[in-house]
């Protein structure tokens, strides 16, 4: 009898790993600062202090290799962490390939994802900054309910602005938020100036990610006890979700394997940066021998592969530092795609830099192919997906497919970094037929992007 | 500087255990059989022959101690498979007690609870008798998602009606049935007899289980190449939940503790007796010596505490053998209560003999203290928890808080069999203060099951 298939990777708790990684030690070149929007200076912590807190602002800037991370946090990560690396063999059997897929699994954590990973510690040291309130925008809704379960853990407050067409059409994610104790506006809301001046002019709009940051910044702005939360973009959140790469290497290691290829959707880049960071370090050691490593962002809005790298804005208002990024304009408005955590006009400053410095590749993907992977994987694996990892899952499987024609045992790492449980419309419109794909040979989305890229603000100074 | 607190104890996939245990073997006396309602005499395995395979009709009488989980079951359980057992230290320091509560959490499964632990066993068999398709019926809707998956991994066909008012009211529970490739009706339908006749008599029917089980059996008697599959109440169900027991039993021998209470919730049974009945085999072992063990039922639906030990029929339309068991009248309509899971008239006949044994004890409980055990639990564990388990978190919950008092440190063990992603509308409700209890105290309560109880069938001969 052949010895049973082993389908899971465990660490132990006391293997988890203690430390963040910090990427920016090991960059051969830094990447561009941001700017202050009315100087044209690089931004200084003084400039962050009424936003976060000081640890934070240090974060965004640390040089060490290494950030220790605080016990409290690691005794909140320590309720699902570490998160389990599975090998796909049904997956494999399915596809008749001699290809090896893992992926990491972070769906296991109370949001669903992997946000709480940075939201645990962003809540912690505001807590212990004295902060009473945190406020955050959420599209999809996995940050602010990683924010609202984080906020509970440190007896924080946490007030959500959840992007309308969102709140409208994702009533589970609002309620979890609640049962979390947050409190949860729809976005526009009459709260805020640049909510009120919206809706003075559109009183049905669905309202946008870069809004919601809008007035959720302008609400911690006003309040010296409320700070604001930002769940992806920023190095100090990437420098959290490192903890999920360290831990990949180790499971790897365990089996004795090592990556060919990395694959992770993104959004703003932080499951991304998550995963791959760690396995980066090792391979600038290496001299750059070690994997392949690929983002995998939505065709219709493609920040990496169409976009412009440039000083912008992270939100729709302007009210946000100038990040050199990879950018579709901070005014574009991207389809209304299910991928809602993939909807942002940017991209992480770290990862923009990586992508230019030739460290990690881009590739978009239609959602239909990216939907017919996560079903797939559903029926094979058991886990029904976000429809943002089936983004990176939908590279791996035409990946693990080219390796049946050429034979390859190529070792695939996919970051499956949520469930789609709260998604499931996105599932039922797909199986009925009713996606529609929009690429970036449509014209109209070309055309979008030419417009919002002519809006990109002058650098002062 | 204090250890680290652990949160999880694991197993890893080798120490998974390869036997299910019957607890049969071991009773003092054995239950009742169940009876042919045409003859009042013991079913014979050629009674069930249409709707089950010959090894679960074995299984169902099955005597030997154990029987051997096969290898294509194990190598879908490890999927999940060992599950977690989590001692609940940010629970216990909320309350302040000196009690140590476990909570073993199957949420990790496919369906998102226990119930793929039976629904893997019955596709293999039936896969493996050359059946080309199961029919079943699923009121909350964790069943049918379970058969849905299990059916995936042995190519069957797989079709369910869902109960009208959870068609309607739970929309994602079906798109993840269809997800696994299931074939979703509301129940009642126009595809069967008794569908049309309920149909003809109330077009606007909101169905019912036990209706629900009519159509699916109904389907499945006409055709040899199809079965019918239950998610619970038969001795093979309990028997498949066993490896819940079994895993627990080792993972609380790993941190040294034994239990001093446990504490599940009782909708059909499968899920309580899955974890107690390896916990009942040491107790009679040890001549009797070991953990309380209670069953929390619903108050609205109070089979164990206010029912009647019975003969009775498993469905409305008396299609199934007569069961001995803890019943409230098989034409008992139970509150719309959230807690769909646990909305049957009957109890399995092993738990109910066990009950009349004094080998069990039971309480009931009202949903608005069970939600706010849930509550409780989500902001301090991160797990939402279905809304069945919530019965059995309240019951723990009370006697954490009675330890308060009396400075004991017992150790609660509790079954958390599911969470409650796809139950948060629940969860809304509660928070709004929308929900309403119903206690056995209401006279209308007691009126109903009085009236259905004067309609349990006659036994002939």
């Amino acid at each position: 009898m052949p010895a049973p298939l082993r389908h899971k990777v465990l660490l132990d708790e006391d293997e988890m790993p203690t430390r963040w990684y910090n990427i920016l030690h090991d960059l051969p070149t830094p990447p561009p600062p941001p700017l202050h929007p009315g100087t044209g200076q690089p931004v200084g912590p003084e400039d962050l202090a009424a936003l976060f807190p000081m640890d934070l602002i240090a974060q965004e800037v640390a040089s060490e290799q290494y950030v220790d991370i605080p016990e409290e946090v690691q005794d909140v990560y320590r309720l699902w962490r570490p998160s389990p690396l599975f090998r796909a063999h049904r997956l494999e059997q399915a596809l008749g390939t001699p290809a090896r897929i893992y992926y990491k699994y972070e769906g296991v954590s109370p949001a669903g994802s992997h946000k709480p990973n940075t939201a645990v510690p962003q809540a912690y040291y505001n807590a212990r900054a004295g902060i009473r309130k945190l406020t955050t925008e959420t599209g999809a809704g996995q940050w602010g309910t990683a924010l609202a379960f984080a906020c509970a853990q440190f007896d924080l407050e946490c007030e959500v602005w959840q992007v309308r067409a969102s709140y409208d059409a994702k009533p589970y994610r609002k309620i979890m938020m609640e049962t979390f104790g947050a409190t949860v506006h729809p976005s526009p809301s009459d709260l805020t100036e640049a909510g009120r001046t919206m809706l003075a002019s559109d009183p049905g709009s669905p309202g946008s990610l870069g809004l919601a940051i809008s007035e959720a910044v302008e609400v911690a702005a006003q309040d010296a006890t409320v700070n604001y939360a930002l769940g992806s973009v920023l190095n100090h959140v990437l420098l959290h979700q490192t903890i999920i790469g360290e831990e990949a290497l180790l499971q790897l290691a365990k089996v004795g394997e090592s990556a060919d290829l990395i694959v992770g959707c993104t959004g703003g880049g932080s499951n991304f940066g998550g995963l791959t960071f760690p396995f980066l370090r090792e391979k600038l050691a290496a001299g750059g021998a070690g994997p392949v490593i690929r983002a995998v962002e939505p065709a219709s809005c493609p920040s990496l592969t169409q976009g412009t790298y440039a000083y912008d804005f992270g939100d729709v208002a302007g009210l946000t530092p100038l990040l050199k990024m990879h950018t579709l304009g901070h005014d574009f408005i991207p389809d209304p795609i299910h991928a809602g955590g993939l909807r942002y006009h940017g991209m992480s400053p770290l990862i923009s830099h990586l992508y230019e410095e030739g460290l990690v590749e881009a590739e978009a993907r239609t959602q239909r192919d990216c939907f017919a992977a996560g079903v797939l994987f559903a029926r094979t694996e058991g886990i029904v997906p976000a429809p943002e990892p089936t983004h990176a899952l939908a590279a791996a499987v035409d990946e693990a497919i080219r390796c049946v024609d050429t034979g390859e045992e190529k070792v695939i790492l996919t970051a499956l970094c949520g469930h789609g449980h709260l998604d499931l419309p996105a599932y039922d419109a797909y199986l009925r037929g009713d996606l529609v794909d929009h690429t970036w040979e449509d014209s109209e989305l070309q055309e979008a992007v030419a417009a919002a890229l002519t809006r990109l603000p002058a650098i002062p100074g």
